[in-house]
């Protein structure tokens, strides 16, 4: 038993369940990916269902560590930091070809219904994301730069969701037009 | 071999597929909740696949059908129209206690990246979708109701792609919280 071992199979585990979701990745293929036996899962999890909880975790603490520095990077004004957030994803979307998804979305349409304690670890995820995009849109009213009567919560959970929506419509379409249309109307209409 | 059997099985399937997502539901589930015996499956459907692709045609045509008469009503204003479509959307997924989420939506993020002819019907789905809401906002700006200026297809690819990631945070939150804010930045920001 080891940490370094358990982080291996998440790890791997996120990667196997972005590419193909959560129930269609079987714990073998997790196991093989991660290069791990069989029989020491459970020295690490109780279940799949408990190792899928501790991987939003991981999928929740690597969006932090992607987008922090961009968010607060003081030395550009807030929405410029906000638009190179939606650039960076958008760039990663683009080097997959529009597949894949956001993870913690993906696992909520999949999850929320599904498991009680998956459901409450999503929605924490989900506060997370809320969260980031409060900061900046919080930063980007002080500046000015947004007006003044936006409902700074209430806006970052509406534009949580229009990403969200654009990113599964893209999985369709296979194309950047629902997150390019996504982009347009937040900045050009929404934040207006 | 009948065509009601045929139908008795998309049915149960779609309803169990709704409730469970598709890689989490069984054909052997399927076909006991719609009694028929495992071995006739193949004399309808050449695999999961096929009969999934069947069942998108299916949802999609219960929500033309749910909904055209409301879209349709010329004796209301087009704008209210579209609140009762949203209204009557909304009623659902109280109902359900704010679970199960769009149908269409959940294949998008679940099977869009797994099956190309999954994608492709999947596709023409979201169109169908855009199609409807399409409809309804050129009604509303040929009556003044909204800006002139608004692109009609982009911003119903745009409030498709809200609402859908308003429904998958509502299936992880099980409030009406984000399909409230959703109406409410539609309606009081984006179309006025």
């Amino acid at each position: 038993m080891s940490e370094e071992t358990k982080q291996r199979i998440i790890k791997a585990g996120a990667e196997l369940i972005h590419q193909r979701g959560y129930n269609n990745t079987g714990l073998k293929d997790i196991l093989k990916a991660a290069d791990v036996p069989k029989g020491s899962f459970y020295f690490y999890f109780d279940n799949k269902e408990a190792f899928g909880i501790e991987m939003v975790d991981y999928y929740a603490d690597n969006f932090r560590e992607t987008h922090r520095a961009t968010l607060r990077d003081t030395s550009r004004p807030p929405l410029e930091r906000f638009r190179a957030f939606f650039d960076a994803s958008h760039a990663y979307f683009e080097s997959h070809g529009f597949t894949r998804g956001c993870p913690i979305g993906n696992l909520a349409q999949e999850m929320g219904d599904l498991s009680e304690p998956f459901r409450a670890k999503l929605n924490q995820a989900m506060d997370g994301l809320t969260a980031a995009f409060m900061y900046i849109l919080k930063e980007a009213q002080k500046a000015g730069e947004i007006p003044a009567d936006l409902n700074i919560r209430e806006t970052a959970i509406f534009i949580v969701g229009a990403y969200h929506g654009a990113i599964v419509r893209m999985k369709v379409t296979k194309t950047a037009e629902p997150l390019n249309l996504c982009y347009k109307f937040i900045f050009d209409r929404l934040l207006k």
